[in-house]
């Protein structure tokens, strides 16, 4: 039974826009609705109650364009505050925490695992408990609360010297610890993936945004719940101006040009 | 005539706390109320549009404190709102645009002049044609979006490879336009001071928060509105969680410890 209703996918900011062209790479047929929180990013410095209330609403404003199914395409929520919004949440509704930690645990030789994220997402300790729960043997941990801001300022790319920099200061402990896996628990991390792997020779990188859409693809394909059209497409919606949202996007999306529409989601 | 009620501090986050410590160390009689919006920092990424909402919420919540006078201690919303807000305020209301860039007209020589400021800041051209109406003989203005995020998550110091590296990249261009005074247009600036100074050297640096302080202190000298109790205190107010502000606000302090409350602005 095909099921046309678009998938919702939402995100603080842009890093879920790399999750959803994924998305739309695996399943062109799906219709996907993509929401980013653009006037309040970033959520991973911010408080637990906060974050909460914030992904509420983009629950909610996903909810009023009849999505079959929502992928917080954000690690800050998918830690924080997946439980409150699956509870209040009438479809199915995903984080990225679970498929990256399966990811991660099949990729890893040693046990030996690390995991980097937000502010919240660390001080969650999700990864850690889920990654010694499934038998990882050590996991470092370490919040990199610039990286979101640095991504979003378009710092990034193999040859950006303040993004090596600043990657550089973050990862001296996890290089030091001597980890061959590193989950890369923030959706806007996966823009940095050359940089980091630079830093990091021979750790494998979960990138979140491809196993997030996996999780997505898997969700579809074992519920039947595909669309039933030739080509679906993808509607963009931001909180903030849509103004320069094409530009900032395009980091995101491999230098595709997409236009987004604002609209208010407090209540 | 003394006055009593407090002078209301207002910034997106952190940064006015510096502008903060400066009034109370200029005019220690006072009372101040500070409020930090720090559920919704950084404001100098957003639209025109999102800035003016959320520093209206700012005003009104300073304004239910009684407060003789505001200062908006953030180049952001001065730039971009002050007319805004100084419309709906029924108190003297102020922003650090024009006091910086009176200093920057007195310590300049040559006549060139270069800004630095958050993305809505530079975008609205008001440093620069106020700089122009002065009698600069050239502008050179550029916008820094991640020296906000870069302060708010500790990186600063003379020593902080990432702080150095980061600033460098912003002021290239500042330094091959040969300027002889550069205005830390954004009240986070002034805590790089000595990261900026060692790239930029022998450029004077017109630090807005002491700027702003002085424009606090001088209205209240000429109008007459000092308060008259022996020691006034400061009260400080953020929109997130208040847990781990005292440590964040650390850097903009001094080392002091401050403790504050949290409060609801949105309407």
């Amino acid at each position: 039974m095909s099921d046309n209703r678009p998938i919702g996918v939402f995100d603080s900011g842009l890093g879920g826009l790399y999750a959803t062209a994924h998305i739309s790479h695996l399943m062109p047929r799906e219709n996907i609705v993509y929401l980013g929180d653009t006037a309040r990013v970033p959520y991973g410095t911010r408080s637990r109650e906060t974050i909460i209330g914030y992904a509420e609403d983009d629950v909610r404003f996903l909810l009023s364009k009849d999505v079959k199914m929502i992928l917080a395409a954000c690690g800050t929520v998918s830690s924080v505050a997946l439980d409150k919004i699956k509870e209040s949440s009438p479809v199915p509704t995903f984080g990225i925490v679970e498929g990256a930690v399966e990811s991660a645990m099949k990729a890893t030789i040693s046990g030996r695992v690390a995991v980097i994220g937000t502010d919240a997402t660390i001080g969650s300790g999700v990864f850690e408990k889920m990654l010694y729960a499934r038998g990882a043997n050590f996991v470092i941990s370490r919040a990199c609360p610039l990286l979101v801001p640095l991504v979003e300022c378009g710092f990034c790319g193999r040859d950006n010297v303040v993004a090596s920099s600043v990657c550089r200061s973050y990862l001296e402990p996890i290089k030091e610890a001597g980890v061959d896996t590193l989950i890369l628990g923030c959706t806007h991390f996966p823009i940095l993936y050359d940089v980091i792997s630079d830093i990091l020779c021979g750790v494998s990188l979960i990138d979140t945004g491809r196993v997030a859409a996996e999780t997505v693809a898997r969700y579809i394909l074992q519920s039947g719940s595909g669309a039933d059209i030739s080509r679906g497409d993808v509607r963009y919606y931001v909180t903030d101006s849509a103004d320069g949202f094409s530009a900032a996007a395009k980091i995101f999306v491999g230098g595709k040009k997409i236009c987004a529409e604002t609209v208010e989601i407090t209540k």
